[in-house]
């Protein structure tokens, strides 16, 4: 199968898993809200949990509602990333953003119900027959998205934006490195997670796929007129960060070495981040 | 030890928690918000976890880190609902609401980070050396607080006040018992959970007293100029408000019936909720 019908196949195990999870919930205006904040997502964090689980034969349920966790996560963060007081954005995955769908009340609440939707996917006995690797998932994700991971990324960016401040090279690489890459790093732990292997090397390869992605980006944006300040160019320059983002994918391929050709997909992955086909 | 003591005992065992926590993160700005967020709490949800341990004969790092967890959810639901797109209250605790403190932005994040700190503590092997205990915990505290719990019994009560809708007695009781009883009765639950034991009777008593919290809430709220509106006098009455009360809490205290004296000290809690001494 080629990698674009993979990452079909994953995104439609992940929205079976996402309206399993919804239906167990009443008819509400939240219910609705949830639903219309996770339509439209590209779905590659889940697809990360779904193929790097597939690199040690575990397919199925469990690596499915996983990566339906961290798809709620992560639809969490931009419902409250878009709100007024944070990055004031009305649109988001090609159609108004959720406050502007709804109102604001309603997406902070839906924000702060699909971040609990997340733990309780991970921690429901469907995602594995094994306890430890439930309270595991849950333990490792909620360190990934909390006051040492995204949140605190978040937060920091956000200091350093009001205050017009100027980072190093390896102050911005440390930033993105919580804000955007230990989510994605999370993912394709998750799937040595699930199977009860050592996720050391899935957290080297997720740690480089997490900042060529965000030095990608960088790089898209300053194409973009109006963009947000770049950062990692202001760092490294057009050049560098080019330099930066090919490094990282090498990296993160060379990680995957002790996989051999079961990780063709990862390798794949990550030459379609900088690619930027995702 | 007397009913103040226990009550005084158990902040401190929750302090040295939520202190320990903290201190696992690095030092930003988020972590010195979500301090501030969780100072001053009477600990109300965290005391009921650990008193319910003790009901089983289950005391120390255990139940006062469920604890903890409880009070950190509680503490990201405040910070939520006291921002200028929900209640907009400057006041919270005795001191300025978090986003009066620190700014909107950050009560956003906090309430985020604090949420998910919930689940860390939960998870962490800590809490319980059985991984079971800990899944169920994170499962049922999810369960509690999202769309169709806390959150789902917020977004209705929004929803209500902005349709100035009148409620029937059911209806008024269904919405209080998301809103805040099912994280009460959660905290009363968590103790039989930690202790390997049937439940059930926790949550008859639990959701007898998360009722009986909210009429006397309401009754108080009465006598208060410029009082939200007080929807469960407006479907019983000041006269049939005070009679439900007193019901709610023979029938928790009937709930304890099978944990003999060992329970006294949750049927002193209910005469407190209602009292309202706490």
């Amino acid at each position: 199968m080629s990698f674009k019908n993979k990452l079909g196949a994953a995104q439609d195990c992940i929205g079976v898993q996402i309206d399993n999870a919804l239906s167990a919930f009443p008819e509400s205006q939240i219910r609705n809200a949830m639903r219309y904040c996770l339509e439209g997502g590209k779905r590659v964090r889940g697809f990360m949990v779904i193929e790097s689980a597939a690199v040690f034969g575990l397919r199925g349920s469990g690596p499915d509602r996983a990566g339906a966790a961290v798809e709620c996560l992560h639809a969490y963060s931009l419902a409250h990333d878009d709100l007024p007081c944070m990055d004031d954005d009305d649109f988001r995955r090609g159609k108004p953003s959720l406050h502007k769908a709804f109102n604001e009340t309603v997406a902070v609440l839906t924000g702060d119900a699909l971040q609990c939707t997340a733990f309780w996917l991970l921690a429901g006995e469907e995602t594995s027959a094994d306890p430890q690797i439930r309270s595991e998932l849950v333990f490792t994700l909620a360190t990934a998205s909390g006051a040492d991971g995204m949140v605190l990324g978040q937060c920091r960016d956000l200091e350093v934006q009001a205050a017009h401040a100027e980072l190093t090279e390896d102050e911005v690489m440390s930033l993105h490195a919580k804000k955007t890459g230990a989510l994605l790093s999370w993912s394709v732990q998750a799937g040595a997670i699930l199977a009860g292997e050592d996720p050391t090397p899935m957290r080297v390869y997720g740690d480089a796929i997490g900042l060529a992605y965000q030095i990608v980006d960088d790089l898209l944006d300053a194409d973009q007129p109006g963009s947000e300040d770049a950062s990692i160019l202001h760092a490294l320059g057009v050049e560098g960060a080019r330099a930066a983002a090919a490094n990282k994918i090498d990296e993160a391929c060379d990680a995957l070495g002790p996989y051999g050709d079961k990780a063709a997909i990862l390798r794949e992955l990550a030459q379609f981040v900088v690619e930027r086909q995702l």
